[in-house]
């Protein structure tokens, strides 16, 4: 861990302290590392490529601490990183995390951040690589994901015509769950289960390095800024255009929950960020082999063209980025992580 | 580049127009990326391994942009990172350079930023392989530093009885250059000098790969806490003491610049932090050798002893971390990165 800050922090606790004691608690996981976190750098051996990726987190821009508990952002922080090696089709490694807190938070909020981002990281896999503890006014959590890939990663810019577009899960339903935690909706379980895909998003580690082990997928990328935005990137980088169908995944759950959340379902479905699914492009002869060998449920919702441009055939009018439903998810796209 | 943030930043600058027109501007120097920044994650081949920390600057804490420059803040942000890496005898290959930034803030001080940020990473021989920007009430500037090493990495741990202790410039200077920031004192040359190590650190890339490279330095750390505090890190970490004679430090000039900014020049010397040297050991055997093979100025400043402890032969008492300077060192320590 880095040195950065100053002794005093968090009610009384040492910068040394909250690393050593409570963010460096468990032994790094992994077994290739040459110098564990602790001293200027961490040293570790890498087999194959290197994947990184970094996303930052800021309290009152991405997360709010009277529905995020300290555990729940910790997981998220890790989590969202993680996301974006399962999109290259890479294995986690380790993370590092800087953390930005107020030097009045408590000890409870540092083991719970603590835990929270142990907990992340041991479900998939990777160990802690270093990171920083600082004062600051707001909560900021800073991770960069280290990962290795043997072979060619997926990429943004394979899709072409004919490939079939899936999706490894919902769409919205991170979006409506965000909605509401922060108007307090209470509700049954499946109100439970969208709040629980905005505040614990799980990365589709295992699908990514299937699809890309297996030579699957033409293109992927994690739905972090909702379908239709993130699906035009992978379009834009690979030269195509499409059709897609979205009424796979516009089932009665979601139109439930939509109506609960006061959101128009498609709307959701379309701009709505933050699922952290896969979403990705597959050649005709694979798609037989994509449902055959991936254990997890995907979800076919259009196809790649040759001319450029998004429509949709429900609407039966071109997507574009805004939208017709754009106003209500400018909360969302100016902050929402 | 991650995509956690939304479409409208910084006074009508989209994410990825600050993405991809301001921060990735200049292609990445490197020629082994398999992915260049851009996708999910960047895909780097690694030669050796790989060594990686990360620091996290906060407006407000670790700096003020009533003084730092966006320029200057940039390269700052990088080159301290950088400076972990030379501690650990390591080659810079990339940064992952995370961003919050308020929606106020113009493109010219985006624009500035990378500037600062690129010229860092160019002087060094690194490259920018990812990052995020966000908005953020204060500005925040979260680095992650990869290098590269071939062999056994500089550590803290490897100090031994009878070995030289070295420094390789000033202890003191960057906190009296932040003194004359904050206090707005103006002057001469002298004055520029010690605000110039405070804004733009120099990181001793070259001095480390040297020390590690011709197995010189039995241990070594930058000084990014100060003196005593990096010099305790060294000899806890290696189960030691240390006997240290600060005159050399101690110069005409120091004093006459601690005098202007008003404080101890001795405790400067000891607890100022931010100067960004290497601090290091020599083994008897070498110590010739340090002298004969590196090119820059190193200054010797003690011996490490069997028992535990570190005393100072000027004033003959017992050095500790709160030491009799520690008051006005108290803002310093509590933010001062």
């Amino acid at each position: 861990m880095a040195s950065e800050s100053g002794p005093e922090q968090s009610s009384g606790l040492t910068e040394d302290r909250i690393v050593r004691e409570i963010f460096l608690k468990e032994p790094p996981l992994s077994s290739d590392f040459v110098v564990p976190p602790g001293d200027d750098a961490a040293v570790v051996r890498v087999e194959g490529d290197l994947v990184a990726t970094a996303d930052i987190l800021v309290e009152g821009v991405h997360f709010d601490l009277s529905y995020f508990s300290p555990e729940d952002l910790g997981y998220r922080a890790v989590a969202v990183n993680l996301s974006d090696l399962a999109a290259m089709g890479a294995r986690p490694h380790s993370c590092l995390v800087s953390v930005g807190m107020p030097s009045l938070v408590s000890e409870e909020f540092v083991r719970g951040l603590a835990a929270g981002i142990r907990d992340s990281l041991e479900e998939f896999g990777a160990s802690l690589a270093g990171g920083d503890t600082v004062r600051s006014e707001r909560v900021v959590v800073s991770v960069t994901a280290l990962g290795t890939l043997d072979g060619k990663p997926l990429t943004r810019s394979g899709a072409k015509e004919g490939d079939g577009i899936y999706i490894s899960g919902p769409a919205g339903l991170s979006h409506i769950g965000m909605l509401f935690l922060t108007g307090g909706t209470s509700g049954g379980e499946d109100l439970e289960e969208a709040r629980r895909k905005h505040l614990r998003p799980v990365p589709r580690v295992a699908l990514g390095l299937a699809l890309r082990e297996r030579e699957i997928a033409s293109s992927c990328i994690d739905t972090s800024d909702g379908l239709v935005r993130d699906l035009t990137r992978i379009l834009e980088a690979s030269g195509v255009g499409a059709s897609i169908d979205v009424a796979p995944l516009l089932d009665e759950r979601l139109r439930k929950l939509a109506q609960a959340a006061g959101v128009d379902p498609l709307d959701a479905l379309l701009y709505g960020g933050e699922d952290f699914e896969l979403l990705f492009t597959v050649p005709p002869e694979k798609e037989k082999e994509l449902l055959r060998s991936v254990g997890e449920e995907v979800i076919r919702i259009g196809i790649v063209r040759a001319e450029r441009g998004l429509s949709d055939s429900l609407g039966g009018e071109p997507l574009s980025l805004s939208g017709k439903g754009k106003s209500s998810f400018e909360h969302f796209g100016e902050g929402g992580a």
